[in-house]
């Protein structure tokens, strides 16, 4: 269970696979330049992208091993890992950030062909503009990347299941524990301090991602930060989290009654549990995502105002597939994917319940610990 | 202490000096895609940018106020600010993801002339390379900013200078009682889940940074996460933190040796602090980043590879000023920097001090717990 990281076989077979869909798409390298993507295929596992003083650059070129042009603080952090070809240079430095290192380096394993960069949904190019252009005009030709490592990403190895997996545990284990930090009369703020120090009690590594509301029926939105607000009597308390373990995500909610709460709070509740259970069972290989929104969308209602009912997960909070209206991607055994519908009990306020699945032959496996029966009531 | 957010005053001062900016520069509109350069203006805050599903959009016009273009999902917060006119899309749309909403919206607003983009260092466009080559076809005249937005935000007002100081009082609370958390035997992995968790009682709101390192003489480096490696007898232990209250960030590390240290700790030790001290000193308005960087350079040896000593500090963990060689920026009053001298200890060793401070006229406040006398004992 303690074990990190992945052995150097996982990241092989992943760039075997990238270098098959490269041939096909006819690119000679990929330039990588986000943290998912730069992990993905390295293993650098580091807080150290909150800084953006810094851009960092992978380079899969059509054969061989991945190349690491990245700033000299990252050096030794990248040497521990199964990259060896590291370049650097003493970043910040303002007359040229990395650009003349990046420009050798592809004109030395790109020479025949369009780079590609990931450039559709949920992708960006991390480096600043004006350096990007700089390496455009030293003749690096640059093409989108086919989507090559969207699709790679998508599907999980049972390696990173079992991270999300446990990233599930973790998060299950502080919800069981609600009590210790959510009252009535408790300021939001202080709940979800109280409830960010129970994830890395049970073993979050870090917490990037808290959001919650509370009232008698539901809340306005789903991503806003507490304020200094109490719980009262009758509140539905909803937590939303994605903690991380060893890198990978989870990212499921729970709602808690405080005391009682409205019979239209119950009866969403009870709904919602329903298209969660639909959604589950839809949820089988050949099936879309589209299908799996339908499949929610009949019972919570909102028709195509029902946005998205959940998502794929994984290195990040959210990533890949969308479960909304117009989504086709077909679902394929070892995606991770989040249900989460949400349901109208007045006008502007919702509840939102939200579990993790992954995709196998067959039925789904739950990976958060799946809700059923009544809401539950604390405090 | 407990308010949140700024007065309106505040984002209206923040745009007004914008536009000036802006008119001397020649730009019909700013474009803003990321967290901090949309927070700026809008005071929108939520940990949700951690889902990279979504491209947001802040337009900020030669005249008038800024207009959001958002997924609708951020419409309730969004409009609990200041900005009123708001235009959103159903995000995520495969097929049009606020691509056309954002072309009408720079259409009507930026008629007559370029759309400055952040393009210069520290930036990065968050948004799909495709969908921006799709504004662009669209007859949407971009340019960079002119580094507008960078010189607006180097400068803190007192209000920020106070959620600073806030987050670096917390921290402050948080070393206090390392005792609490870090003793010999215990595993890195675990002094960090409790450090974070020392945090968040304090007062931090969430903790995106920490990084850290132990070892009889420093760390190899400062940006990895935590093992499973006990911390041992003699030991000198770092952690660097940056913690978050209200959306502002403290960035600096403490050392502590677990029960002695080498004497060649203590001795180093001795030198980050005269090299912190004589960095202060110079930290005067008129004075350059190169300037403090010769001051502690001089003192902890290294020459040109001594890398950066220190950079700027605010809504990200570091953003603007870079304590180098090359960097000639010139200090101004209301600048909030960290000062960070690195000493080499033994081959590939370090130790590392760093503290917050902001420029006055005459000499700089401190905004972290000054470090005093020889290297703290605890365990």
């Amino acid at each position: 269970m303690s074990t990190r990281g992945f052995p150097e076989e996982e990241y092989r077979d992943r760039v075997a696979r990238a270098q098959a869909a490269m041939e096909t798409a006819g690119l000679a390298a990929l330039l990588l330049t986000t943290e998912p993507e730069i992990r993905y295929f390295s293993g650098f596992l580091t807080r150290f992208w909150e800084s953006p003083s810094r851009p960092w650059f992978l380079v899969l070129p059509a054969t061989g091993d991945p190349v690491a042009v990245i700033p000299s603080i990252g050096a030794a952090l990248m040497g521990r890992g199964w990259v060896k070809d590291i370049r650097t240079w003493p970043a910040p430095d303002p007359e040229d950030d990395g650009v003349s290192l990046l420009t050798d380096t592809l004109r030395e394993l790109a020479a025949d062909g369009p780079v590609g960069l990931p450039s559709g949904p949920e992708t960006h190019l991390r480096m600043p503009l004006d350096d990007f252009r700089r390496v455009e005009a030293a003749a690096i030709s640059f093409t989108d990347d086919h989507g090559v490592v969207a699709q790679l990403r998508a599907v999980k190895s049972e390696a990173e299941i079992a991270k999300i997996s446990r990233a599930c545990t973790i998060a299950g284990k502080a919800f069981a524990r609600i009590g210790e930090v959510a009252r009535i009369g408790q300021p939001m703020e202080a709940v979800f301090r109280g409830f960010q120090a129970l994830l890395l009690e049970e073993g979050a590594d870090w917490v990037p991602y808290l959001a919650g509301g509370a009232g008698p029926l539901g809340y306005a939105d789903v991503i806003s930060p507490a304020g200094p607000a109490p719980l009262c009597e009758g509140d539905v308390l909803m937590l939303d989290t994605g903690a991380v373990r060893d890198g990978y995500f989870c990212d499921f909610d729970r709602n808690f009654a405080l005391g009682r709460a409205d019979p239209r709070a119950h009866a969403a509740w009870a709904r919602l549990l329903e298209a969660t259970e639909a959604a589950r069972e839809a949820a089988q290989p050949g099936a879309r995502a589209c299908d799996l929104w339908r499949a929610m969308a009949d019972l919570v209602g909102g028709g195509e105002s029902a946005g998205r009912l959940g998502h794929g997960l994984g290195m990040q909070l959210t990533e890949g597939l969308s479960i909304t209206a117009k989504d086709r991607t077909v679902l394929e055994p070892g995606m991770v994917i989040t249900l989460e519908p949400g349901i109208e009990t007045a006008p502007g306020l919702v509840l939102v319940h939200e579990e993790n699945i992954v995709i196998r032959d067959g039925s789904a496996e739950a990976l958060s610990p799946w809700s059923n029966g009544a809401l539950p009531v604390i405090g």
